[in-house]
């Protein structure tokens, strides 16, 4: 066989066991805040028939899917999100039921271009409530949102939230059209990328005249805290016509705050999400000390979506977390701990007399729970202290005919440096 | 956009909530067993460059790969087995401290033919230690396949062991020339299912004498308790000219057996391990009960695969456990705790005056951490109980105007039809 080179596809990625051991506590942790508010995990398969899949996208979408013929010369493309599989999997499973909290933590493929610092392969964390239009299903995706950024650590997040029901209400005051609503939608939705200049820009382009131009950016410059600025915000709502849309928006909010009275949840009517299936409430996530990373979670209302493989409509609200991109902003805030090594202590082997002693600690530490390693060769102290310290291991077992006379171990703190006797028997209550 | 029906691929599942929280509890437990070895965690993409994977699984392996162009035309395939990718890693990243102890738990994808009740798309849970030839790394990896089994809740398992080295010494003996040995390895490899009338048939195809068969079949019919039978074992060992592998081979079980003193090792000399590339001990392991599933747990060490990507060899030794198989066996022998719900308790909604003290009580629950849903609804009492027992939540919280006055709620626990009274205060000690 020929040496091939060694290399990972663009925009794929090896997570060795330094990135890999924060990532998995971080999924764990996730998962944990999924299920503390009662969400139940989903799996579904990597690759779908591509007609499920296809034009559900977008044309970016389709240009962006790893679409194939298989073996049997099906069309089946990879997973694109995890939102039109849940679709299909309430479809298909008539029997579930409702309302259904479902999340799933699994990876998703797109072709995208890589130069943007984007990846081909990456994870999404989705919670859904499928089957309730009741606003306390809104409040309490936005309440989890603030759990579960909580629970990782993160104090500094506002969710910015908005509702399609308020912008709507406020494009028919302005008399826009459909189409001119489609358009002023993605524009506004890159008012965070591009600035207000730049959406004035667009929205020119697409022949809306100056003085609605302006009326659409004075909107979009609303960013209130929902709780401090209630009355500020209930005055807005009837200057701008949204009085109703924005009093039921409100009232979510209300509801999420005592759902988590510690989040900050702000009304903020720039948020437009750029997707067309939002029928109600959006958010989006910004960490105040990386805002550049954008949202790191969002979501919404969209009670067209779910139902478009069923016979009939099927209301839903859900949340996302990219965890690539909250991984690299918590990375770059240092939140992120160090953690090298699953194994906590390496049991030494430097006397082959004294083998079965060895095997017998480490079977006796992993009885009590702790995480242990135990040097392979029969090798001189030093390097083994130097291959614990490399691998991140934090405690060295130390085991010689001395210890032994004495039924004793020492336990070696490698990251303080410092050591300490310990009965044999002892060994696994120190930990 | 017109409907299409809701299907998956065949070979291709959906894990729903009650298949999927004890499936992902199996791979929790497994995760903490190997990481209680000190195994390291380890993600590899899905995609690969095609070069990297063909041609290393055989003509039958090329075929059942799922292979394609990908948008910017290249040659590229899905992950076959885990054993190549970390090949790979290790080509890639020689800063990686050896002897490295790594484990991956994920999907992989093979075009299996889906009547021999195959899945397309299953799990397999790698742990393998790479870069060290001591035989106590060997040991270590019978441990680990013992002790993970065991935390698993399975008590009857059979760890069946035997050694490339003590079948080539076997062969040696005989007289077998290579193309001899290979044949004769796939065919007794087969004897499980085909019993040994057909390893017969197939061996006296492949042109081996009468006699030589009947050896073979001896040889094969070996399978004695590593503990109890060592003196009958050294006797054989003698017998059968496999002396010096037998020993080296026992002493690896004997280490093994200091690991974990509960497992059951049996020396099987009919274990053959199809593939090609193992050098060292090989073992499979069979429930007693579920015989039928074959060998749900596998490996052996392989010094020449890890290192065909490097420039110099690289031993290793793994074990594998296939997640799907096992599963499936343990749900037939009952094994598999029920469990289709993550919430432990719904808090009943069926008074809207009272809606914000159900929120309070949802929120405090949670930050207990006892996993709460809440009825989205103000609806009739009998309706959200069913809810609850539909969807496995065991405890209902229920709380109206009387409840109130007292400040108390009741506890039903709808496992047991009984309920109790508790004082707000204390519902999140009652659970």
């Amino acid at each position: 066989m020929s040496k091939i080179e060694p290399k990972t596809l663009k925009g794929f990625r090896d997570f060795l066991p330094e990135k890999q051991i924060p990532r998995q506590k971080m999924i764990d942790s996730i998962r944990a805040s999924y299920e503390r508010f009662g969400f139940e995990p989903l799996e579904t398969p990597v690759l779908e028939y591509a007609e499920t899949l296809v034009g559900k996208y977008g044309d970016e979408g389709d240009k962006l899917m790893y679409r194939f013929k298989d073996n049997g010369d099906r069309d089946v493309a990879m997973r694109y999100d995890l939102t039109i599989p849940l679709a299909r999997v309430v479809a298909q499973n008539g029997e579930i039921k409702k309302p259904w909290k479902r999340y799933q933590i699994s990876p998703v493929w797109r072709a995208e271009n890589t130069q943007k610092g984007r990846y081909r392969e990456f994870y999404q964390c989705d919670a859904d409530i499928v089957g309730s239009s009741s606003p306390l299903a809104d409040a309490e995706v936005l309440a989890l949102a603030a759990a579960t950024l909580k629970a990782l650590g993160i104090r500094d997040f506002v969710i910015r939230i908005n509702s399609r029901e308020v912008i709507n209400a406020f494009y028919d005051s302005l008399g826009l059209t459909e189409g001119e609503k489609i358009s002023a939608i993605r524009a506004i939705d890159k008012i965070d990328k591009v600035g207000k200049d730049g959406v004035a820009e667009e929205l020119t382009k697409n022949g809306i005249i100056y003085d609605t131009v302006q009326k659409l950016l004075a909107f979009a410059e609303v960013s209130i805290d929902a709780v401090k600025g209630q009355d500020e915000l209930v005055k807005i709502g009837e200057e701008l016509n949204v009085k109703e849309p924005l009093a039921r928006l409100l009232s979510i909010v209300e509801v999420a705050y005592k759902l988590e009275p510690e989040a900050r949840f702000v009304i903020d009517l720039s948020i437009a999400r750029g997707l067309d299936y939002y029928t109600g409430i959006i958010f989006e996530t910004t960490l105040q000390a990386a805002p550049q990373y954008g949202s790191v979670l969002s979501g919404g209302r969209y009670d067209g979506l779910v139902g478009m493989f069923s016979s009939k409509g099927v209301p839903a609200v859900g949340a996302s977390i990219g965890l690539d991109r909250l991984y690299s902003a918590l990375e770059e805030l240092g939140l992120i701990k160090e953690e090298r090594s699953t194994a906590k202590a390496l049991i030494v082997n430097f006397d082959a007399a004294l083998e079965s002693d060895y095997l017998r600690l480490a079977s006796e530490l992993r009885a009590s729970g702790v995480n242990t390693a135990l040097y392979f060769e029969t090798a001189d102290l030093k390097k083994q202290l130097s291959y614990a310290s490399e691998k991140g291991i934090r405690y060295a077992i130390i085991y010689g005919s001395n210890e032994a006379k004495e039924g004793k171990v020492i336990v070696k703190d490698l990251e303080k440096g410092e050591q300490e006797k310990v009965s044999v028997g002892d060994i696994a209550k120190y930990f």
